[in-house]
């Protein structure tokens, strides 16, 4: 099966595509959708809901989890943020309604084992599993891995994490 | 010129489409887009997508006027908000670049000529500035009117208010 996993944000969203056989996980590719602070709101949204299309017709993925996004400090950015979430949600909508969302400690739990754990120990792990060379930069890319990881983890849990 | 001013939400997006020539203002629809929290979010969002872009095609807007949000208390609400705000934008950046945005208070001051006018003061004006027999319903499509108006009020001060 092939997972797109989504770290979602306005300035970098972060992905990451994997393939499932049994127990074996091979990396597709990752990488991050870019948008830079000198355009404008509407053609930064554009520019993401293009982008996101173009991995979906590229890549053709089964199902897609997506970070789930906590905030508790700036509200201005979160509001940025999650117009972008907003989007890219919209246009996953659109190719499939096999999606589902994980919070950052149910990652973390999957993946390292603790829910807790911190960004370079997921980058590991994410190596590992995958049997990468290197770890995955950037970190959001790492992390829509770390998700889609998860996801493919879950198994009979999975239903539960549909998203709402 | 045709112009669409829309007050955007989740649940209820309220929307207006006036005409003007010279000095007066027709309106030609007003009405809102309702989704309900029976559906799941993916769903909300793709049907907002839907509905504005029949709506867009339909009326053909020449500009397109936002009513800003502010949010202060719920930051759940103000995320979903957003992510149906993100949504609306993206969809209108891909019909027109003409996109402005008002606080509250600028329509206000420009529908009523006062930056702390309630509802009901608004809804009044609305329907003298535009002739109407009665005051339009529900509310949002009532706020969107407004925004619209402003808009075309707004004249030569108008690209200060275009969308950043």
């Amino acid at each position: 099966m092939r997972i797109l996993g989504i770290d979602p944000g306005l300035a970098t969203l972060g992905y990451g595509v994997i393939d499932t056989a049994g127990n074996r996980m091979t990396l597709i590719t990752a990488g991050a959708v870019i948008t830079t602070p000198d355009m404008i709101t509407p053609d930064r949204l554009r520019s993401i809901r293009s982008q996101i299309s173009q991995l979906l017709q590229l890549y053709r993925p089964e199902q897609i989890a997506f970070e789930e996004l906590f905030f508790s400090k700036n509200i201005t950015t979160g509001m940025s943020v999650s117009m972008a979430r907003g989007v890219t949600i919209c246009t996953c909508a659109e190719y499939t309604d096999k999606l589902y969302e994980y919070t950052p400690m149910q990652i973390k739990q999957a993946v390292v084992g603790y829910g807790k754990a911190d960004k370079h120990q997921i980058q590991e792990m994410v190596k590992m599993t995958l049997g990468l060379p290197d770890i995955i930069r950037p970190d959001d890319a790492a992390d829509a891995v770390a998700c889609a990881i998860t996801h493919a983890s879950s198994g009979l849990l999975r239903e539960q994490f549909r998203m709402k």
